[in-house]
């Protein structure tokens, strides 16, 4: 099984403060993301600021993209994304579209599952070439009190066996990581539990730790 | 019947080039859509710089906004947005949060229709208080040769029928308009049929002209 990679979801509502938490976590973490907030809050910058000063990290735009997947996708990875996310209901054109930029960028696209999505769903990704999936619990979600469950991690496991790289977030800490045992995660996403950690450095330190379990 | 509003989505890749747009279009329109490649590409300051130009329109932020609803609904409305979108598929607690946030500050949500949305998920919008929803031509769809057709018509009616006020999009031109006849659409929205043709202020006069019609 490959490892894990640790990605760490900036989602600051400035610039400045998401540069601050890139600078202590770049050196520990895999994926820097330009998170949906913070790409809201400042516009494509962010993607672009992060690219000129990491020039070797996996850059993801989280930008959930729902529509005119070919224009947002040419921004995006002009300005430097490996990655970009599209919403799991966006058109099947729409993400069709942002793939054959992403592609002649020698990038990639990712599918982010939100609501009531399905595996016929997860079929027509796979036969149009998708091959990346972001599994999701959401931040309101997990607000509201829902938890990993066994139903989570089955369907996670469906679509890893279907061929996809399947990446997992939601309010994850390392004690969240034994949940995934066995299945070959593309990356683990933490944004708060990282950057809002009185020690971000310890922090994504811990998140190694558990992947090291994680993978015995 | 209330007389439909038109709305103008601005679609620009850059702020200067959208208030180029918003100064033609704006004595013509009701609402200023600051759209969501605009919002992608500059972030929020969109909304911002429209709202300080524009004192008296309605000024929709088109997010689509899948997570963390009270986070971004709290920049968007502090920026003086009266409207803002979240995606259809989002969690209700996200609808929920944004809507709050919303309704603190005189303003509104409206949930965008993408993908297999159901009259039962419709229906858990309405007792959660939603009132406003936008029906949906992809533009990617629209590109793939989509058209409005009798099922759209069939379900923006029920939609209707079950209380809501509903907006229309995707590549609508004048010619579209007698499709709804009978409907009390809430807005037409036009994007680049509007700012992207020859004479915008033409256009918008020809939109206007459709509604009249419609109106009869």
């Amino acid at each position: 099984m490959i490892k894990p990679l640790l990605q760490v979801a900036l989602d600051h509502t400035d610039l400045q403060s998401a540069l601050v938490s890139a600078e202590l976590l770049a050196p520990e973490v895999d994926v820097l993301e330009a998170g949906t907030i913070l790409c809201y809050s400042e516009g494509l910058r962010a993607v672009e600021a992060l690219r000129k000063k990491y020039r070797k990290h996996i850059i993801l735009a989280d930008l959930k993209v729902a529509d005119a997947g070919a224009v947002v996708a040419q921004q995006v990875f002009n300005l430097g994304a490996t990655w970009m996310t599209v919403i799991c209901n966006a058109p099947l054109a729409t993400m069709e579209a942002a793939l054959k930029v992403a592609r002649d960028k020698d990038g990639d696209i990712q599918v982010e599952l939100y609501g009531d999505w399905t595996f016929e769903h997860a079929r027509k990704w796979k036969s149009a070439g998708l091959r990346q999936l972001v599994y999701h619990r959401g931040r309101d979600a997990a607000a509201a009190g829902q938890k990993w469950s066994d139903t989570d991690i089955g369907k996670i496991r469906n679509l890893v066996e279907m061929g996809f790289q399947v990446s997992v977030t939601g309010g994850l800490t390392p004690g969240d990581l034994p949940f995934f045992k066995g299945i070959p995660v593309k990356a683990f996403i933490a944004g708060r539990s990282l950057y809002g950690a009185a020690n971000p450095v310890e922090a994504a330190r811990k998140f190694h730790k558990a992947i090291d379990v994680f993978m015995k």
